[in-house]
């Protein structure tokens, strides 16, 4: 889609959010009941069947044209040692993004989404949040609406994943930012950080708190000044779905964290959201409570790169070819339950 | 395989169970150290890449060949009221199973797996446990057989699935007596029986139990007493599997069932088991306690069919995609951690 204008159109849509298609949802809660097979057996599979119906506002949802977007962006607090991995790491993965040599490229293909990589100035890091905000608002806006672009309203159902090192770190900031806590709680071993790096992390997302959390004053400028590029398009990414009605399958702790702010504005907001996964990045489960989301895996995987969220869209597949396909008890000629 | 020549023959198998191939499982292990991603970041799915390896032989596993068997039986003891379900539901499900209108058809269909569906003697109910035993002999070992001769070696990867109306009742009896515990610990709602159909079913397993109890003196002789055709065909297909080293996804409270009297005999007996799920059937995540297996995936199915493990074929794939499609650190120019 077209994206923002400005910071106002931002926020304006965001308290302006489309709910699903509640006769949608009925016809399918209705067709489940008809199925070959004790009501309910199917578990959250028949939830997800319900809840894509109400999103594409059909009682006979469908998952074949999937899109996912992978953003990459550099952070200026990595300077500090809060990361196990070089800032470096970021542009050599976009590279073996685009070889097609990752964990996302062999997933992408198997569940069949259409994936593209989108870097965002990957060498140009966004400003460390210890010292001042992470980007000037016409950065922050431009990454919402890279986002926003990468939303097409055929999809049947998007996820968005990223790469960023040291990114667990501003994701960390905005979490506290949105719902509360100290540094602490909502900060993990991201990709394998010492002790010593943990602890450096702990008091760059204290120390960032400090300097912004009163000028957070809502979900814009908390992105601008405690995320980053690849965060705030993954923020833009997921509001532009919902505008267009396109179901997300959130991925892990950044991805959830991007849209915490938003969230924190508007708890309605992941209301066309599946969790996919909870991570292993201690956070995550937090974030998903504050949330009101159950994860459909939990594989201890924390990987990033929407990972979690094509390896979920498998039970959206399951839970779609049972609700199409199945036979009514009429049709089978099966005795329903008295 | 050609399966089972006596009950000598059944457990004898049972005790010389063969072991992973070790020198695989560190080759694949040390694969997955060089791919390009954190250490662990991909979690549970390392280690079902590993375990692949293992039983495959082969440090590069697939599942591509994935064969899935759905054994369906009527049980006597039906007739004391313990299911939601009358017994001709099992014969109406066949025909449906066969006409494609199950669940199983479509997930089935949808990992790709080769789907058999063998009633044994639906019109033929075993014995009623309460007063005796659910099989004889020689009709314990058919259906030990009729399992193990829907293994081939050349699968990759194996299911089995169950149709039986009130098989939770016989499945309940196989867990108390495999691992103790009174009767209502193991008795849930099945298909959604009701209170007084609940509160009879707990009895007819209390009255099963303390009328076989003390004759249950192996595992043949619990499935024989206690079991019934679908529930015994199940347990020697998961046994031709191990001794052909083809891994198995077990589905759920049924199938756990199923194989408790073989896992209370040798603890070893689930090593090329993964627990597909976790059933919302009660039973169930108790008995995987007991197994020392954690489920994959716990999206309250309770459907049986194989459902469940149909669903965590995908998550199989998606381990496998990723161990064997990957870049590693070296090939992709990627710096690894410290």
């Amino acid at each position: 889609m077209s994206g923002f204008s400005d910071v106002a159109a931002f926020e304006a849509a965001l308290r302006a959010l489309p709910a699903p298609d509640e006769r949608a949802m009925a016809e399918a809660r209705a067709r489940q009941a008809e199925l070959t097979k004790p009501s309910g057996s199917l578990g959250r599979l028949e939830e997800i069947a319900v809840f894509m119906a109400g999103w594409q506002g059909t009682a006979r949802p469908s998952a074949q044209r999937i899109r996912a977007a992978l953003f990459a962006g550099n952070h200026g607090v990595t300077a500090r040692g809060v990361s196990a991995f070089p800032s470096e790491v970021t542009a050599q993965m976009v590279a073996n993004f685009r070889a097609g040599g990752a964990a996302i490229n062999a997933l992408a293909d198997l569940c069949g989404a259409q994936l593209s990589v989108i870097p965002l100035d990957v060498d140009r890091p966004t400003g460390d949040i210890v010292t001042e905000p992470a980007m000037c608002e016409a950065d922050c806006l431009a990454a919402l609406n890279v986002g926003a672009a990468q939303v097409s309203s055929d999809a049947q159902l998007m996820f968005v994943g990223e790469m960023g090192i040291g990114n667990t770190t501003p994701a960390a900031a905005l979490c506290a930012q949105a719902f509360g806590g100290h540094a602490g709680i909502w900060c993990g071993r991201g990709s394998g950080v010492d002790d010593a790096g943990a602890a450096r992390k702990v008091a760059a997302v204290s120390a960032a708190l400090a300097l912004h959390g009163q000028d957070c004053t809502g979900p814009f400028e908390t992105l601008r000044r405690l995320g980053g590029r690849e965060i705030a398009a993954m923020a833009g990414a997921i509001l532009a779905a919902r505008i267009q009605r396109v179901p997300v399958l959130l991925d892990g702790f950044i991805c959830c964290a991007a849209v915490a702010p938003l969230v924190a504005a508007n708890p309605a907001f992941t209301d066309h959201c599946l969790a996919a996964h909870r991570s292993a990045e201690g956070g995550h489960a937090r974030l998903l409570a504050h949330f009101g989301l159950e994860p459909l895996l939990q594989l201890e995987m924390r990987l990033g790169e929407g990972s979690g969220a094509a390896v979920a869209v498998h039970l959206v597949r399951a839970a779609l070819a049972t609700h199409n396909t199945m036979a009514t008890f009429a049709e089978a000629a099966v005795a329903g339950a008295p």
